[in-house]
């Protein structure tokens, strides 16, 4: 059964932390995984990566905001292509705070969110750990 | 700083779950989530749709197979296009759970794995719940 694809199959390779951080800052979406009531779960967002910082804006009212203030979470990046069946994954690990607009709230780096509505809130995740792998194509 | 992007914005609509169904069995890649130690992680896997259960093969020698079994996780699937921003996408929150190749193992439906390696552990994801947002472009 594990054979039974008789494609040529691609090989994994590990990515250094430069170049997750570089292939995290070409994209401009990624997918934000937290746990809610300890199950996880996980959405796409639009997203800026300042330093080792991910910026990402959201509603006050979001399921979001609500749960991911000061818990671990994990934020991941690919591009796969399926006619190659090749591509790159990263994914950042951390912990995100909210930051609420206000007086002595700097604005950080602008995020160029595609929905609609309020995105007043800023999800900064705080990266601990980076790790990637990109899956060549068979010759 | 929150309307400060001047482009026009899209609307997000949620998908009801035969639509959050049948969008994930068009998929061929996803993104399962689960817990390591504590702490949200993220790959990208080739996998099925069998029913309501989600077939994804695997290595015994693999972190995700050791992590997974009989854990929550959240799996993930996308679809999201850069130029219209716009796009789709759907998780399916569930218990999973590993079956090793034996004389009474049920083959199971066939996965297409892109990458190389033994794949003789199969990881079903049993779907508890299931939903979904479309990012309607703005007009």
């Amino acid at each position: 059964m594990s054979e039974s694809n008789e494609k040529v199959r691609g090989r994994l390779v590990e990515l250094s932390d430069d170049e997750c951080w570089q292939l995290l800052g070409s994209g401009v979406v990624g997918r934000i995984a937290w746990n809610r009531a300890g199950r996880p779960f996980v959405i796409p967002v639009n997203f800026t990566v300042d330093g080792t910082t991910i910026h990402i804006h959201s509603s006050a009212y979001s399921t979001l905001v609500r749960e991911v203030d000061d818990s671990q979470v994990a934020f991941q990046v690919d591009d796969i292509d399926d006619t190659t069946r090749s591509g790159w994954t990263v994914v950042a690990q951390g912990r995100a705070e909210t930051r609420y607009p206000g007086p002595r709230t700097s604005p950080g780096p602008t995020v160029d969110v595609w929905p609609e509505g309020s995105k007043a809130v800023t999800i900064v995740i705080v990266v601990a750990e980076i790790s990637g792998r990109r899956l060549v194509p068979a010759q």
